[in-house]
């Protein structure tokens, strides 16, 4: 999982894309990174492991000068290797001076891999997909547009015949070197992406009189609102958006097959509820899916018995608000999540104590005890954590423990950018629902239905028509056709970011 | 405001303070420290500016070791000064070699350290409070009991020769060499302390058949529930406990004048909602401050046209929860609070953009257009806060915007440890409260009562009984009975921790 | 002035790299920085500010793992500019991955950047000479060769046209991942670059049955010394040299009109006495140099009336220990080196005291009491260190002081790779010897004539036959012949490096 | 071995005390610390791990602030244990705030320890024998002074009396907050101590009209002379003294038994050859031990065979200059030291090379090449470095290799703060003369006379008259009269510093 943003200013832009990363940050949290580019060709560049807050220092702040940059935070997906090198933005210099980064997830590494080495004589340096993201489009920008001539045309030129080479999902943001700034989003809009402008401001932040348009790209909304951006659209599945320093913006389709069949994911878990993401709010989203999973409660527990409905914090508060709400359940939150998680240390000649959920959630006993209490959960992946959360319900004297995900069973891989495992992994994967109901130890286990989690999400169009959604980690059904067995299981072999 | 923590085990216990710390978390953050005491004598400290996560690395842990130790976070009160020489725990050599961490706020500091130099002959290399209070009880130490024979009885008498002449609110631990630990209490009780034990431990966390008990004093009962210790007591008003390093407890009352008066605004804001304090749980606590406030909104707020109550997050929550039941109006979030705050770096030549309350929460329009909207705080300070939010509640669409605080009108300093600072700041100082009301923008403003709050904490009491509550920042009456006007000003002027 | 080694191994070579750059510490103090090729084309790269034990951590040395690998050390020449983004390894991705160091200046770089740009388009982050060589490298590799066939005969080559089109001195190391190591040095041989071998070494160093010949190219032969290396030969003017990863080495001659006239400032001053260069041993050519200037000294110096020859420490000391065994007289050491010179902090408030030559030397009044001093060092510069060495003699009794210096009067700025500055600087550039020795302050100034300079260096050649000798500071003919004064003062208005 | 310095001046003292550290590195070099203290009383206190240029960045230069202040540098004996908690200077803060720093090594650490904990209640945190001494001052102080009136006298009568606890060798500084800058001085007179004054300088070092006289205290007067300062004289064996913050004098002398007999050692090794020591030139006394070694190796090596001598640099070239003028013989350096000495790193899998001699030095192959060699060092500790260096000449081709020792066979150990070991590790311990020629593989190996280096070092008096010299590693016998067999075993068995 990661967050990216970019932004054209008239002003140095470096506070500005910090501001909004730490907007980002629940996209990811092990490592982020900046660029900028000065008006004269200079690119700045920084990377660091940990969070945000931790990781920016005024002496780095200092040197990523320019009036256009891009940001990112991101999960890292592999074991152990939290690699400095591996962090983004990454940067060629051949052709013009590139720097990029990328949320998502590409499908045909293993071919472009070996095309990159052997035919494009391009050095990667890591395994990470993003860099050869950048090596494909610079491959590309150097075939298809000769010296010294480099416009939109030839941009989106390069753009669409990267398309034409790579698979999976990805929302890119790039920088190009005396140029600008490049946007572009998978032809199946599968990561979000959107595109803000503002008018011009002085260097505190006011509106100024001189200067041109400023622009951002992001991956969710409320950056754009944060930073006092109108929201001028989604850039649409298969669009290159270009933005020249002076801030003039171009845009192309550069993809033949385009449609809208974004990540449900980003609804039921992974975007923040102030978020509108293809013209549909978070929040209004997770309201509708409490509303349809209630039915479904209603179906499969007595809820006559129940005494309170509780969220497992935060992700799962307005789906449980609104199952209270269409329940006329009183809504209550029990469960106390620890903000602030430390590590565990490996002292010499001491033993490593268990982390265990009771880490980062505390319940109170005063709502538990005696009742029973209807937990309503986002998901369910593994199912370790649900078990523990309904252990410390009952430790904490609940009567009875019902347990509702506002998500369907998972029970496939997600290889779209967010890490879902290995199908070995998911709890739901071979087994039926009272299976898993047992395995969790609830008394009650109820799981959103398949039609009803995509019209939670699709009841919120409104100008932006979607022709689908990606729903592939539930139903198996993979938007870019080219995700086959033989690839999943080299995937679970080889776990790509 | 600080949070501490002190723990006798049998096996290293730098883990254990470390996890402990990161639950302090909340009543602190500018900086930490900690102090670990082998068995052959040798003290350890480690002291750093920033959050728990951001600070420890493995070696500062390494250098940690010993089965006895305390650990410390803190808010910073003065301006820029994060200065790591005032980082608790302070430490002196003589007598017998003592570290010290302290919850609370000294109010005759002046009258000290004009002591402390001149009579003492003791060097006082900060102007913190817990540096003085270190040296009054070394020098009481040193005084009240001859070479080699320092036992429970000499401590005690140093401690109370130490209540003698230290005047303010203290919560204390402190580690004393070659000897064992040592917690007390003011003789009113207002900062909290309590007293946990649980069964040997071995290195892994697990029963062990071998060992003493082992011991913990935590500012908050929720480190005793999250590392399994059973609640003993809260450390009495005036008591001194003393817990030798092979794990014998030995306590006494130190001062003639003990009543029990806590300070009433850890349970309107900074203790968890899940600890208990002084037997009255905090979380039960916020739900009665609403279930009272909810009285007073009826008799001022025209309810019927009230759409939607909504807590500002996080320590709202629990009283706009009740507040909605008991007034039967839909509970809904429309607050987003953004976890993940950052700095705002100063570049040369760039202006610095202002930072607001837009950047701590964002309002989904959703929940806002056409409302009526029912805001919920704990408290209201300065008010600056308050009137962006309810600035943003209206641009956000709102038709009317009712305000109510689960905390009476804040007119006075708090001189105990909280930094409620110089009476020209507070906005209900000199005003009334429909004074306020047009200050904040507010279509409403609700108070709660003075007695409503005295009540809904009082009414939480089980075995122990408390004498009274500081309520002095609402009331103006000082528990310790030497706040003088004189006194304020000189704080005033003078800002300490 | 910098320092490069390379080496291609059969174990790990980043220790004996880092023993390697220690060696060539004294070649640039400013900024180091060391690149590592794994098998599987991986390469790791690291660049710290500060010297070679300051800059690499355990965790720097760990990441650099790899049988082939560079280094590099160097002095950094404009003003307050020790960016870390210009040191030294500079890497491109395309083609291939090429990571590259780089000893000498390169003279047209002002038509290479316009090229770069415009035509290459390639991006250059800095301005460094360095990243330029690399990037024309780069380019002539993907436009000589096409993909999949890179062996030697596409590299030399590319190095070919590369030669044709930079000017200026080089000596290049490159790292071209999953080929091999490349080596070059321009074609009038000016900077140094020493080519040694030595037998299949196992992991602690000690010789091995298994494996291919180890090799290593540096700037000094004391590396391949120090390290057990068999010195093969100097790699020749304009003559590049390429080992494969497994150990082969391949050559070729990549200039039409290859001249060895290697730098004669080497001998004067940069190298090591303990380095044989062009097959003439430095220490040896300092006798030589001594023994010369002895003769000129007796021209010009009433040596009867000298009590005592000194060296200006520790480079003249060769010099001055030939000049009084030649003269007959007493040798002494009356100066004592500070070997450990720090910093002067700026401190708010504070003004800053002024650093002299007092800080680096120490007269002992015992050598200077009454005495004619005979002060000999290895040149004379801008003449201000002289002055001040020259006034401390003075005030440490010296009834005399007479100064001779090993070099001929520097009047011309040297283009080459060591930073002799700006014309204006150097106190011989308009005046007279006379002028220059009441300047100084001295009784008597003796400087080595140019052709007994040229001699003492020539004198010592072996096997290898030198064209000449690049004396461009001293006599103002530089062996580049492309050398104007129209980028003389472009110099002097743009120093680089 | 420890370098000390104090000063107390008019404007702030850290830059000064900075470049002090940088002139007494070569008395240690593993840490270094300093304290400062502010006219208010403020002590501020810095300590790290390395050398003085790596060590002082910015921020801690200006948290130094005062215009009182101490240094300290040193060496660590004991094995791995470089603990930056046992790093210089300490600090008590009862009474009155005391910091100090010291060079040298107490014999009676066993009975103070004791005395420590169980009679003066004072904690020890570390095993340093500085700790104690500050503690025994700090106990002392405060026993022999009432409350408030701490003046010279009372200073003195502490140090009197510390005086009459303490054993062994120590030179002392030490800063009393509120009052000033205490140094003293062991009654033997072992370790050095210079005192130093000037005039009243400005900010920017240049003489001042308005101020006090400035003090400096430091362990060699190079410290005074390179600062401008003037020698007033020696702090007198037994003496303490002691500087006003307003730069008044006191002093008095503290021991009823004191004798002036210096180690031996500084001017064999220690001590840079431009200081001056008890009143005889270092750098003279080095001349005059080789003058002495010359006629002992005129009897025992046939000096007509010999080519050329060749100092061991760098502290054997002056001895080893005037061996050469005596015996009428060639002088020249065939030894290049290597200034930059780095780290072996542990890497994961790779095996560790052995360091060797070596990587220190360099021997030049034509001064070697068919000649007898005649190397002068200035002692032989263990032997091991000596039989490197002879192999070294020999495989450069010496034809034969006399070794000279300007001081005489090394026998006992040195419990005076000079870190001579273990007597098992000493070559000369139970071996004669030609035993250890044999053990080093030279051809003739020639000692200086015990009564030559203590007439070499005592022909240098000028007005001090020395009662001695402390020649115990010479000849086993111990100025301070108290050092048993049963405590060289105990240091054996337990390594202080």
């Amino acid at each position: 999982m990661c967050g990216i943003v970019g932004m054209v200013g008239n002003q140095p832009v470096n506070q500005d894309i910090y501001d909004a990363l730490l907007l980002l940050q629940h996209r990811g949290q092990d490592s982020t990174g900046m660029a900028t580019a000065e008006e004269g060709g200079h690119l700045h560049l920084f990377r660091a492991r940990g969070m945000v807050r931790e990781s920016f220092r005024t002496r780095d702040m200092r040197s990523l000068t320019g009036t256009a940059g891009l940001g990112h935070v991101r999960y890292v997906t592999r074991g152990a290797a939290t690699n400095e090198q591996e962090s983004q933005p990454f940067y060629v210099n051949s052709p013009y001076g590139i720097t990029l980064v990328h949320n998502g997830n590409l499908t045909n590494t293993r071919e472009l891999t070996a095309e990159m080495r052997h035919r494009d004589r391009r050095h990667l340096n890591t395994s990470s997909d993003t860099e050869l993201l950048l090596n494909v489009l610079a491959h590309e920008l150097q075939s298809t547009t000769g010296p010294d001539d480099l416009g939109p045309d030839g941009i989106f030129d390069a753009v669409t015949a990267t398309m034409g080479r790579i698979e999976g999902a990805y929302a890119v943001i790039s920088l190009i070197a005396h140029h600008g700034l490049l946007a572009f989003r998978d032809p199946n809009g599968i990561r979000p992406l959107v595109l803000g402008r503002r008018r011009p401001t002085a260097a505190d932040g006011s509106p100024a009189v001189d200067g041109h348009d400023e622009w951002v790209v992001a991956s969710e909304s409320l950056v754009l609102e944060n930073a006092d951006y109108e929201t001028v659209r989604e850039v649409a599945p298969g669009e290159a958006v270009f933005i020249t320093n002076d801030g003039v913006l171009h845009s192309r389709q550069c993809s033949t097959d385009a449609r809208l069949e974004p990540c449900s994911f980003e609804y039921v878990y992974l975007a923040r509820p102030d978020s509108v993401m293809n013209g549909i709010s978070v929040y209004d989203s997770r309201l509708r899916m409490g509303a349809r999973l209630a039915a479904t409660i209603a179906e499969h527990v007595p809820t006559d018995d129940v005494d309170v409905v509780m969220p497992i914090p935060d992700s799962a508060r307005p789906a449980a608000m609104e199952v209270a709400r269409v329940l006329d359940l009183p809504y209550r939150e029990g469960f106390f999540k620890n903000r602030y998680v430390g590590r565990t240390f490996i002292m010499p000649g001491q033993a490593v104590r268990k982390k265990s959920v009771r880490q980062k959630l505390n319940a109170m006993s005063t709502e538990f005890a005696g009742k029973h209490v209807l937990l309503i959960d986002d998901s369910i992946v593994r199912g370790t954590t649900s078990y523990e959360i309904i252990a410390m319900a009952r430790a904490a004297g609940a009567r009875k423990v019902s347990f509702a995900s506002a998500a369907p069973p998972i029970r496939h891989p997600h290889v779209y950018g967010i890490n879902i495992p290995d199908r070995r992994e998911l709890i739901a994967a071979d087994r039926s629902v009272p299976e898993v109901c047992e395995a969790l130890g609830a008394d009650h286990l109820v799981y959103q239905k398949v039609e009803d989690l995509e019209g939670a999400i699709l009841d919120g169009q409104t100008d932006t028509r979607l022709d689908g959604l990606d729903m592939s980690c539930f139903d198996g059904r993979y938007v870019t056709g080219t995700v086959t067995e033989e690839y999943l299981g080299w995937v679970r072999d080889n776990q790509t970011s």
